[in-house]
């Protein structure tokens, strides 16, 4: 059993791991963050989309006026699934960039790029800047997850 | 090669990972579900999106009548976007705690309230049950992944 | 320093791991080409959502009428977002199947026809192919998750 729990934490105590851990969990944590932004949006903005959500206004006629679309409720939530479409390659890839033998400054080069540029593609998106602020904030990201994926693939390559 | 494939199963026989391995794949399925119950929705309903899908009930315009949106398959739609946005996070973050080092019963409690809280908030959702039912399914479930991911950063973080 | 480095490329020595890694880079990097096709629709049907993105078209008046949808931008978007709901599954799937001691043949099958069949997903799609072509695919593709997610919780199973 000891010996078992060595191996648990035997990735974990790789300095490449623990950067990846660490950045992923803070993307992860930022996407999490736009299921609240939706949540406070849908409520100041009184904007819903199931009937049983606008019950505590009122019954009838009353509660059915809620149940609407909101331009700001809908910008969040292309927010949020831009970062599923991208923050979900970057986990996938990520971990096996990880586990491919980098180099610790490159991962951390990697890794640092993507979550600052996701966070520069949030606040693009919802403030929102004029364009292309968020067209390269996605641009930046994007590229590098195909650069970690062209890692990858050069030395796992197994088809 | 007999020594690769020892180092492959190494994980796997970990209590921790296996747990994670198994609580992670019941939720991945019951997200699967979903595809299954929205063509289910489809089907019954006669409620298309692709003109193609609607070549079987005809041409022209006794088809064209099948692409509409239906109030059921939305809800099961919804349903299946929340289950994105709430388990990829489990997944990836579940991951990293599985091998950050935690106690085995902390973690299966950890997994054990994750996976109960997402099969409440589909039932939630689809039955539909009156707030706060979904709302504290989902908060639950929510609650879960940022205590793991805590656990992770403390563990892990390396910026 | 040199023990952990060779502990990190321990996974990616293993011939599994590295057909799951090469398998899974690419149906990720599919699922991104996706994002590529959506801007490639946008730009040449004139097609936007978010009024910043319409800016360069001109002002006011002038540019809202390219504030809307296409019927060829929501064909993409709609693979995509089936893209997430297919691959989602298969790339935690798979990581927890990969790690569960397959025949490496075995592996090598699952990983293919996935990869095989969601590239023939796209093209029905797109195209679009008369059905049963996109439902078969998925079909496919959904049953190697299936098969996988079995053989894991077989030998994991640890509630």
């Amino acid at each position: 059993r000891r010996e078992e729990m060595a191996k648990s934490t035997q990735l974990i105590d790789n300095e490449i791991f623990r950067a990846y851990a660490t950045y992923t969990a803070i993307v992860l944590l930022k996407m999490m963050l736009m299921s609240l932004i939706t949540a406070y949006f849908r409520i100041t903005r009184k904007a819903f989309v199931n009937p049983e959500d606008t019950a505590s206004f009122g019954k009838g006629e009353s509660a059915k006026k809620y149940l609407r679309t909101d331009p700001d409720v809908e910008r969040v939530r292309r927010g949020h699934l831009n970062d599923l479409e991208n923050i979900v390659p970057f986990v996938g890839i990520g971990l096996l960039y990880a586990l491919s033998g980098p180099e610790l400054s490159t991962a951390l080069l990697h890794f640092r790029i993507f979550t600052g540029a996701r966070i520069l593609h949030t606040f693009a998106y919802l403030i929102p800047l004029p364009q292309p602020g968020r067209g390269l904030s996605w641009a930046v990201g994007y590229s590098v997850t195909f650069s970690m994926a062209y890692k990858v693939l050069k030395t796992a390559w197994l088809l």
